[in-house]
């Protein structure tokens, strides 16, 4: 009987060694790799005034006259936002990671998300940024900047962050 | 003596339960993980005679004049492959995905792979592709489509991929 027994406390400490060694390091490595390496470096914090919170700039192809476009890959923290402004020759967005939103001036702020492309016509106010519980990674392409560079105006301040998610489509 | 037999296969079950509900379930969930959805999606297979081997493409911003770009998401299977080409405004790849090449001509082919930036210049002949092992997945944005869309030229035969490989940076 006890030599039973001890079979049987031998395979139970197999078992706890099995739960141990080949079960908890296959969750170690998942949590590695849902630590996913981004697409593209996360680059400088942005220090202008034209943001409210902390985004970071990675810049990815400088503006000149060959390629007439400027390409940013912009990463905002939650409730990161830039400021009011337009674009002379449009803009388009590649949205990476991370959920947030678009607003044009005068139309309910957007949800958008991974994977949406977000057009933003000439010479329309609008801002764009993360929501308020999640970050938000974008490419922003700049087009037709042989017409200007962005213009920017007032800050989209708390109070209205949280009134225009509110009220978004 | 037999209850403590008793308790100690219950143990035992207990501890093989919790292997198969608390340790394979988060094994499977992992596999599921790894398999990562795309950035964007694949689309149509390439049907065009543009392109050698297997190659996809999902447009992402269709040329207009407003924008003057067009923006499209392409992956190439394994050796799959631009023919040769040029772009009047020129075009900038993102690379999202696995790993190719990229090749002037007249220059040797440059490795390129997931993070990094490739600036065509106007009117300059080239190809992209994957490598004989790795898919390779792109934005290709091309610029200033006023002047004109892209000039489609030879194919980069079996021979010269291998041989322009073999040369590579």
């Amino acid at each position: 009987m006890m030599g039973m027994l001890k079979s049987i406390l031998f395979a139970f400490a197999i078992s706890i060694t099995l739960i141990i060694g080949g079960c908890w390091h296959p969750l170690s490595e998942n949590a590695k790799e849902q630590k996913a390496e981004p697409l593209f470096p996360k680059g400088d914090k942005i220090t202008n005034n034209n943001f409210s919170g902390t985004a970071w700039l990675q810049m990815l192809v400088l503006n000149d006259s060959t390629y007439n476009t400027s390409i940013g890959n912009v990463t905002f923290e939650p409730r990161a936002r830039t400021n009011w402004h337009k674009h002379p020759g449009g803009q388009i967005l590649l949205v990476t990671e991370g959920k947030g939103y678009y607003q044009e001036k005068g139309k309910p702020a957007q949800r958008i998300q991974k994977g949406d492309v977000v057009k933003i016509p000439p010479d329309t106010e609008h801002w764009h940024g993360a929501a308020p519980d999640n970050e938000l990674v974008h490419i922003a392409i700049s087009l037709n900047t042989d017409k200007g560079g962005a213009i920017w105006l007032q800050p989209v301040t708390d109070e209205e962050y949280d009134q225009l998610i509110k009220n978004r489509n």
